[in-house]
């Protein structure tokens, strides 16, 4: 299979949004047009990204809603639970363990990590905080896949580090700041800054247009 | 100017960062190559990509980074400062009050707002709490022209009713939920369970890949 980018998946996640939307509302075949009007994005795009993964729906009839939903599903891993840490207990990891989508999408936060001995054994909204240094045991018994985290930059690499020695090969980076991971572990970087800089863009570009 | 997709100002942020690492270690010229490697796209996307927004670079010779570097900050918007507003003063918009790299890329939170009477009038990591309904003349007075969503997904859209009506043209959502501007208002959604979704969908296809 070629490497699908970034972009490409994130755009899967949006029309799978959609896709639970138009479902709910008891559509049942939808266009690449009314897929791409939603998500701000071209018919041909829709088209081209969902080709990455096979061939859905047909010429003329668009695709099945509750089959693409499916599918897409599966691709993107969420037809299946996934048990999720977040390391750091402070204001985002906190948070982000009330964040209702994930438990919608599977994701379930099932431990909290801290290195703050206050904080250790504390419950966070019905999850526990367990001490840093006891992480590879943590993730082993509750089968944790995936680390988000959520601790200042400085100790963000050392705490990477542990995250990768306990076997967790997918981790989520809140920390600003660059980090390094062997290549079978998949890193993701949220940049809130980055997120600012779309409308930014924005708020210029129609400065400059308005002319 | 041809309409730019989201992807693509993503992209333009990430390669922004590179610039700015690079500039700091004293290179004077890269090449699309080395762009493309350290943000895993291909070289062929960075040029075009960049040839969005103008000629730059050299044949042969690649791109001169400090001079890239600032014609990116135009384009995003960096070359200035900009006020933002946070509203809602729960965990989340307390824990981007402090998000170390607002600042450093020209984003000054000047005002939190809130409904909570106990939480109006606080002053939060420097920032001061304002009462929600004085958002319009918060607003004029301080300059703001960008807002952060930070409430639940069911009061979502009543305040950015709110910041609408206050002249704010640019919101950042991280509200769950779907939300209605005009055309004229720049909205981007923050959602954290894409961000796992990329994860999930990676540990889902090297397990396939992996047989």
């Amino acid at each position: 299979m070629a490497k699908i980018s970034e972009s490409t998946i994130r755009r899967l996640s949006k029309y799978y949004r959609s896709l639970l939307y138009f479902d709910r509302n008891g559509m049942e075949m939808v266009s690449s047009k009314a897929l791409a009007e939603r998500n701000g994005v071209t018919p041909v795009q829709v088209r081209k990204d969902l080709s990455c993964f096979g061939h859905f729906g047909t010429r003329g009839l668009g695709y099945n809603v509750s089959q693409l939903r499916r599918e897409i599903a599966k691709i993107l891993g969420l037809h299946r639970n996934w048990n999720v840490a977040i390391i750091g207990a402070g204001h985002i990891g906190t948070a982000l363990i009330s964040y209702k989508e994930f438990g919608e999408q599977g994701f379930h936060i099932v431990a909290l990590f801290d290195r703050n001995p206050e904080k250790i054994g504390q419950i966070r909204r019905r999850v526990r905080v367990y001490d840093i240094g006891d992480l590879s045991k943590i993730a082993e018994e509750k089968r944790i896949e995936m680390a988000i985290i959520a601790v200042p930059a400085q100790s963000a690499q050392a705490v990477v580090d542990a995250v990768v020695t306990s076997g967790i090969k997918a981790i989520l980076n809140f920390a600003p700041t660059n980090l390094s991971v062997p290549k079978d572990v998949t890193l993701r970087n949220v940049n809130m800054a980055v997120e600012l800089e779309g409308l930014s863009y924005a708020l210029v570009s129609k400065e400059l247009t308005r002319s």
